[in-house]
């Protein structure tokens, strides 16, 4: 039986490129977005295309049972799902705190902590069941250090963050590898990073950065960090790794301020 | 006037001695508990009676705008709120994923995260206004780490502590304290750990630690430090500090498991 | 007896402002730094004058047996030492790897964790017999992360973090209190910030921080809270704790880059 | 020309195994342990069988010039070395600080701190001059935290996550990969761990583990991860990772102690 690796927020940057570097490597590709079907079909044509099986699945993570019904679905009608891949995000640009409904907040914990926990409540049994699995959260920054403008996206990542160890200690020794990436730094990804800058400031610092350069990351470069760490021997699992561009400063780095 | 010291969370143990503190020291203290009346009145009795001030409220502060009406109503009945000591946790016990239900994941989140970030937007552009004011939370120790049996708990604080940071991050500079205090071991109070243990295991702890050993936090003793820290000079703030008796293993140790 | 105080590194910031704050509390100060016997005199004056005792030690730190002498010394001559503070860092400016030599590296760990370890070696054991003691680190930014240019301090200073979590762990439980103190912001402290800056940018630094703006930590204030941890009830012991003026970013918070 | 990787701590553990696959893959390894020429010449031996390239070359890394001298003369008899693997530890045993000889922590310092600066300060110019490298560093949970007996090790393993760091923010812009990994349980070596733990317990630790159940940490399933670090794109570089076995308990976690 060929393995699944799902991949929730399958969009132009990591989660389609991890989609396709798993569908290389013979796994069926479920990919998962909120919306644009044409987009999805586009993605899982391109698989196909280059030998390689998937499916395109509309998903809003947020409402009530829509998660739950995609994994029974993709369970009953393709099989058990080996690899998640949960990868949408909570950020929201910068805000401030009067800036920031309510409404705004608890859905940035909605998308960013609770679908997480719903995946895991509803797929871990199954894992379990069958003797294992994987998770890999695709993570933040702001999973690390909440800045001014982000507390919408600080609270909802640094939940996201403590409910990933928490998983991991319940379920690792039940051979469920769970991941927790942070993403440091700008990834070439025009609906994520290109929304947020604008298209004219996003063209500008790919133009900037992209000279040869690679200081802005590339997702299919993530994706290959991303299958050697789900197919790690069990004896030597990560929980954690950090990814930035070369040239891009750590979160932890800053100049000194004298 | 007399300054204000609203105490969200304020029992028999941290939240009580916090208020009983400040009232000592000439703050009016706003006490509210969810439910209890006899207890409010009790303890503003015993403020009272040792010359302070003090006013008790029943709040519930997942409900719907409750937090936000309480402020108003302190602001409009009492006065402006110069200090704020955020003290409900979110503390279920050990609960395995599959035993925590999606409704009290939910109700984790509303009172670990949601609350402290209704707060802050509620309180914190009145305290600007007048220069200036404090946010205390109290703090646990999984707001560091997610151990097994705490995805729940652990995923509130850990949201709480990154809102927190994006908090200091966005308003110190505007006057207004906050702090992230780590309480990291067992605290001297019959209404959380008495519930969390049973009456029977929580007197045996009590008896076996406390022959004259100090080694269950004492409420009072917290309370101290709360005051330091509210008054530090804003040339030399706090943000994060932990908490522990003398003879507890901090959260970051524990015996090497070789 | 009186109690002692010994302040190792008592220089005209946060060390010597910790000596008067002591000493103002009935502790014998025992000043020391590594040279200026006037500076020391003045400072013991100082102390006298406002009624205080006083002691002025000078004291090369990385010379071998040093002080592990003036410890015998301090004992024989004045009584047992109570709080020792370690007030002397290893900061050198920002250096490039290959323009720190080997014999600067080696000095910056002699300074900031070799000596750490000898001063607890050698008082832990005297304080435990008499039933307790405190030892609080003054620390700084680079124990959390290595900054460029800071590999000789940073080596030190997350050495002596680490160090300081062992003696912690050890021994607390035996009645000595350990406290990690980040200071993560300038200190109003002409013979350090000073000394780094060049007397022309340091004292720019002051005008534009000072004009009633506490932008420029206080030693004074900061003393106020070494006093305060060091008092802490042993039931609610601080291991670790920031510091830094409310206008200044945390060293885990820095502008978005996008 | 054939790309160089040095080892530095060549036993039989990770260092041998992280030598084998760099071999595998066409790497000239060049191997460094302290003594025991005969088990050098036997790994050296196995590697050429492999149909791979190797030489072993014995080091005391704590001896003034040594680390030097190996560079400069594997650089001129070999060839530019590419990639560093900096594996020597600096664990005792747990030791009070009473039982750890100043000699001892200074020891412990020089391998597991100053070391790995020499190495940096030697190598690094002539790696950025030839365009890049990298260093991956074996680290342990010592340098996350310090444990009671772990004074000497949690001092030296703190300076060197720091000092890597500091690295990390000065030489990866110039292409030089610094990669700090942390292996956080017990590895399947028997001239560290067995050492540690006395040949009896070591073996009654494999019997118990290793019945299939991957419970102790293969060298050679770690050496795949360092190997796929030091291949990462540069857009999208590792700084920090954990590993350890699927059933071991996180440094982070311990059970809730009530």
């Amino acid at each position: 039986m060929t393995d699944i690796c799902l991949v929730i927020g399958a969009g132009a940057g990591i989660g389609g490129h991890v989609a396709k570097r798993f569908a290389r490597e013979g796994y069926h590709a479920a990919l998962c977005r909120r919306s644009d079907q044409d987009g999805l079909d586009n993605m899982v044509a391109e698989i196909e295309q280059a030998g390689g099986t998937a499916s395109g699945h509309l998903l809003n993570a947020v409402d009530d049972g829509a998660i739950e019904k995609l994994i029974d679905d993709i369970e009953a009608d393709i099989g058990p799902i080996n690899v998640v891949v949960y990868n949408l995000g909570a950020q929201i640009g910068n805000r401030s705190v009067a800036d920031t409904p309510l409404k705004t907040f608890e859905l940035g914990w909605r998308m960013g902590t609770f679908a997480v926990f719903r995946v895991a409540q509803k797929l871990f049994p199954l894992m379990e069941q069958r003797g294992g699995g994987a998770l890999l959260v695709t993570s933040a920054t702001s999973a690390m250090r909440g800045n001014a403008g982000q507390s919408s996206h600080a609270a909802a990542m640094g939940g996201r963050r403590m409910l990933c160890q928490a998983l991991n200690a319940e379920f690792a020794p039940k051979n469920i590898h769970i991941a927790h990436i942070l993403i440091d730094s700008a990834v070439n990804a025009p609906d994520t990073l290109g929304k947020l800058l604008g298209q004219e400031r996003f063209e500008k610092l790919l133009e900037a950065k992209a000279q040869g350069k690679d200081e802005i990351m590339e997702p299919s470069a993530i994706a290959d960090t991303y299958f050697h760490i789900a197919h790690q021997h069990r004896s030597a699992w990560t929980f954690e790794l950090d990814m930035r561009a070369f040239t891009d400063t750590a979160w932890w780095n800053h100049p000194l301020d004298l």
